[in-house]
This record gives C-alpha cells, sequence and structure tokens, in this order.
C-alpha cells in the first residue's frame, strides 16, 4: 500500500475515489484545507481518523505531511498493454529515461495529468519510483495518471507495434520541437538529468527534435522540457 | 559575496567570468567536469584554491556541492531601469509574485536563460531569494539572467511607461495563451503556489491568458507555468 501526504495531494487522493483511509492530526482538523477532505472523505465513505501529530510524524515519509496523509488503494504500477487497451482514438505516452529526480517526475506527473498523458513510463532501472517526495509534487497528478515501471525499450516495442510514432525529445535532435507534427499516436522519449538519452535510445526513435535554446546552456530540466512538448502537441490538437 | 555550489553551476559561473575564486576539494581535484572547471579557471584568470572536504562541507549552504564552489562577484540584484536601458529591440521580463519554492524560482531562471528573456523580477515581500538551493536548480540561469528585486507594482509601472504590454498567466485567464500575440514587448506576470494572481494584480494586466487544464488538476506548478508560455513566444517569433 502506498501513501501520499499533504493537503492538496490527499485532497486530490480523496476526490479521485482513491484513498482507502484518511489520517488526520487532530490539532490540525479546523484547517479548511482539512476540513474540506474529511468532509468528503465522509461523503464517499472513506475511512477518517484522527491521530496525534507525533503518530503522523513516524508514519510520515516526507516529513512535510501538514497534518494529513492518506493511504492509497490503487496498484502503483500498471502495465502498457493495460493502458493500451483502456485508450480509444489517440494515445500520448511519456518515457522517462534514467531520471532520478523526484522534482522532475513528480513534475512531469503533474503536467502530463493537465494534458491528458495516457501513461508515464518509469523504467525499472536507473530511475526514481512513486515515492512520497515524488507524489508530494505530483500534487496528485500520480492518482490520476498510470504509471508504468517496464524497461523502455520493451515499452517502445510494443507501442511501435500499435503504430504510435516515437519522438525522441534531444539537445541532439535535427529539428525545432514546434516544426514537427506532435498529434496523432505519440510517445515522447526524455532522457534524465544532464545525460540526454542515450545512443541507443536515440536509435529507436522516428525522430528526434529539439527545443531550442536562445542563451548559453545545453538544456532545460527535464520536468521543463516535457511540459514544452506535451503543450505544443495540445496546441497542435486545438488548431488541429 | 554570493555563491554557486555544485559542478555543474560552478562551471556556468566560470564560463560567463563571473566567478572571482572557485574552492575545490582536493580528493575530487581528478573527476572530469571538475578538471574542466580547473582549467577553464586557469586560462581566464579565477583563483583556484584546493581544500579539504570538511571545509568545503562547512562553506557550503546547499550540502550537495559537489566537491566544488565558487564566490561570485556580480551584484546578486539589478534595477530593471538598468535592464531596461541595456536593452535595444523588443523587452521581454517575468515576474513573480509570491514564489516561494526555491525550486520553481531556479526553475524559471534556467528556462529564462534558455528564451532570452531579460530579466527576471521577484519582489522583496513574500518571494525565495538568490539563494544557493535557487542557484543550484537554475543550473547558470542565474549567471546569465539579470534578477530584479523590487515591489512588482512599481516594476509594472515603469514596464508600462515604456510600452511593455502586461501578460498575466492564471486560471482565471479568458483566453487560451496559444490564442495571445505573445511576441513584442511583454511582461508576463506568474502567481505563487497555489494562490495564483491577486485581483489587484489582474487589474494591472493588459490580458490575462490561462494554460488548459485538461483533467481535474486546476493549476500547474509556476516553473512549468512560465516555461509554457516563454516557449510560446519562441515559436510565435519563429513563424512571424
Amino acid at each position: 500500500m502506498s501513501q501520499v501526504e499533504g493537503r492538496n495531494p490527499v485532497l486530490e487522493a480523496v476526490r479521485g475515489r482513491l484513498a482507502d483511509r484518511v489520517l488526520v492530526d487532530e490539532d490540525s482538523k479546523s484547517a479548511r484545507k482539512i476540513e474540506e477532505i474529511v468532509d468528503l472523505a465522509r461523503r464517499t465513505g472513506i475511512h477518517v481518523e484522527f491521530v496525534r501529530r507525533r503518530e503522523l510524524d513516524r508514519i510520515s515519509k516526507t516529513k512535510h505531511h501538514q497534518g494529513v496523509l492518506a493511504f492509497i488503494v490503487r496498484p502503483a504500477y500498471t502495465s502498457i498493454e493495460e493502458v493500451l487497451s483502456g485508450v480509444e482514438g489517440d494515445v500520448c505516452v511519456v518515457v522517462l529515461d534514467r531520471v532520478q529526480d523526484p522534482m522532475n517526475l513528480g513534475s512531469v506527473l503533474r503536467t502530463s495529468e493537465a494534458t491528458g498523458v495516457n501513461a508515464v513510463v518509469i523504467p525499472r532501472r536507473g530511475s526514481v519510483g512513486l515515492t512520497p517526495a515524488v507524489r508530494r509534487v505530483a500534487m496528485g497528478g500520480d492518482v490520476y495518471v498510470p504509471v508504468v515501471r517496464e524497461r523502455s525499450f520493451r515499452v517502445l516495442r510494443s507501442l511501435r507495434e500499435e503504430g504510435v510514432r516515437v519522438v525522441g525529445v534531444d539537445p541532439s535532435g535535427g529539428v525545432d520541437y514546434y516544426d514537427e507534427r506532435l498529434t496523432g499516436s505519440v510517445v515522447f522519449v526524455l532522457g534524465g538529468e544532464g545525460g540526454g538519452l542515450s545512443q541507443q535510445m536515440l536509435d529507436k526513435c522516428d525522430v528526434v527534435v529539439r527545443i531550442p535554446m536562445a542563451g548559453r546552456l545545453d538544456s532545460l530540466n527535464v520536468g521543463v522540457a516535457a511540459a514544452v512538448v506535451l503543450y505544443e502537441r495540445v496546441r497542435q490538437l486545438s488548431v488541429s
């Protein structure tokens, strides 16, 4: 069983009917947002328990619980096959290769939720998983967006077989991202902090796009890079 | 005197000739990136000093110095008048109102450098400043992008007088950001985590754009929101 911590993440988990049980610090129960959580949880049949702050501190993994945490019933990870079988129409997937910073994964999950991404793939090897720190930054994005924890190459093969176009996002790309069609069924592949995509991964891409850099820095934060291409897809869909 | 910490931030500070003195952990000096820093610093006349790791740990403010830190000579903040007097052609400024999370400010500085932003404004009240944690995330963006620490309203008044259009970015906006012209001289105003822009601030905007949200969450991370509008400006400039 996994857990989410902090007022906004717990509120999202309760809204999404994904919380099994909510623990509230008894001294924080009159805070406006916590009242909202407790109300909604009760109305939707989610068990609420008031505990001492000390108890919450003990259970908390992030140490930023803000007086509330929730246990989540949804299995933390799913498979790419399950994701594909549930999608009608075009699919949009994000593969994060060797992203180790919890801030980046959390940020990608939040933006993915906002842009209608069907799944985020994080390989088992060399990537951070759905830790409480990631969930805190995701602000609930992790609750709504299915996360697949499988080898990138296997996932890309499955997606290709379904006709999904593989778009790498890397400073080595030959075309600016806004000059490439990003609509239709697409999987965006982004590399970890610093290193970018490996040559082996670049070879698997149908096209590699780059995000133009006007200054002296080489690359963007991976959470930012994902947002830039995902919102360009949203923009292109709005005009198509 | 302020300082930057970590291999990439220090490398950027040395490249930009902004470092006054570099301190290197004597046990890390054969790491590839640190060798690069030391080489470049020596060639450009920047003083390099080898110290014990313990000494570096003591001076470090982030506790993630990766064996190297640098002291910076540039004054940490500038004024909006100074920024405007140095710009020829269109100006692009970002105002961050009550952004307290160092990750967000660091991320905005990095993206601002990459998109040719002329200055980032952080009000003195209620906003995080150029702390070592911010500089680490900025990856050198803080070294190249002038930072103004003044009251938002005063800065907006000065910019308006110069004919700069004030574009608020807020969930309450009446138009999708990609349907609005973002070229020409523009100042983007973004609100702090959670709260969005105050009514008083919204009233100062010539237009308020929103970033469409496909899912159930209300808003994006402010670092991501800034990147989305700044790169839409880059895209519009590329086609205009």
